[in-house]
């Protein structure tokens, strides 16, 4: 096959998947888990039922590729305010702030039965390691520059990070979430 | 019924229960939750399936019943330490020290798809609330000493302790475990 009509096969490959993975996103929003059918995937993707089944075997694959997207961006996200200009503390801060809000939003959308359905995929696990090691090293690094308590390894700090930081699911709002950050940093040592 | 021949109907009924209980705990604890069967369980309780299955329908709800009775206990032992003489930092910080411990060492048995099967239990969402509310208390109190930070509300306080402190459960030893502790202290604005 040519190069350029593989392209286009790819990129058309990727356009229906992106297609199927907003609308089955779209559907467990509005109806909850139980209720969405690959059928009704198919018909808000705007393709037929043969071709989603060429894509995903059924729906709570279509889920989690879609949840994986959604951390995937995430992680992108932190790792681009981890490389900001500024000192380490100061980074760490912005990261942390950023994942605390990720933690607030992610709990507005969904139920818990969704929840515990996408957290139990291995990409999540995947995706805490790679958090917990972007905390770390943030962390040895405004330890080193002496803005933060050295009595404790980092690794035990960005472990107190990610699940102090998980409070914000249940807050309120955004300034709960401000509040939320400044404690959690006020623990780590750090002058808010 | 004479109510002297219906307390001992009650205690054996409550004997035979708590048989069960110990005997399936002990079963998943040694060969995972997958491979227990009621036929295991009876055995190892000594009693006789048909007599099992007066008490219970089937492995998870003799699992969530036990768990239930774990949780009940921790609880019991948290409003103890809660009651204890001391001024309120000196209780809020027994009571966080003994929580740390409890996730520390909760993780320590028990496989991740036993959490989830349990986590999921209702009885666990209200002690969850139990717990928050035991918290919220004693931080009310601490507050109201000037013993803490009294710009953040005693809600917000209790969450974010309960959820830094299971980070407890991913710790290597008791030592790191009164680390978590300390930091977490710190974040509350309390003097370790």
């Amino acid at each position: 096959m040519p190069k350029l009509w593989s392209e286009t096969i790819d990129t058309h490959r990727r356009t229906v998947r992106d297609a199927i993975l907003e609308a089955g996103w779209a559907l467990v929003s509005e109806r909850g888990l139980m209720s969405v059918t690959m059928t009704q995937i198919a018909e808000k993707a705007g393709i037929g039922r043969a071709t989603l089944y060429k894509y995903f075997p059924d729906v709570e694959t279509v889920l989690a590729a879609q949840h994986e997207r959604h951390v995937a961006a995430h992680l992108e996200q932190l790792t681009a305010l981890r490389e900001q200009p500024g000192g380490p503390a100061q980074r760490l801060k912005a990261v942390l702030e950023r994942y605390a809000l990720i933690c607030y939003h992610r709990e507005k959308h969904g139920t818990e039965e969704f929840a515990a359905l996408l957290h139990r995929g291995e990409h999540v696990a995947h995706a805490e390691q790679q958090l917990t090691a972007l905390f770390e090293e943030l962390l040895v690094e405004a330890a080193a520059s002496g803005e933060l308590r050295d009595d404790v390894p980092a690794e035990e700090l960005a472990s107190y990070c990610l699940h102090a930081l998980a409070a914000a699911g249940g807050l309120p709002t955004e300034q709960a979430v401000a509040r939320l950050v400044s404690i959690t940093l006020t623990g780590l040592g750090l002058s808010v």
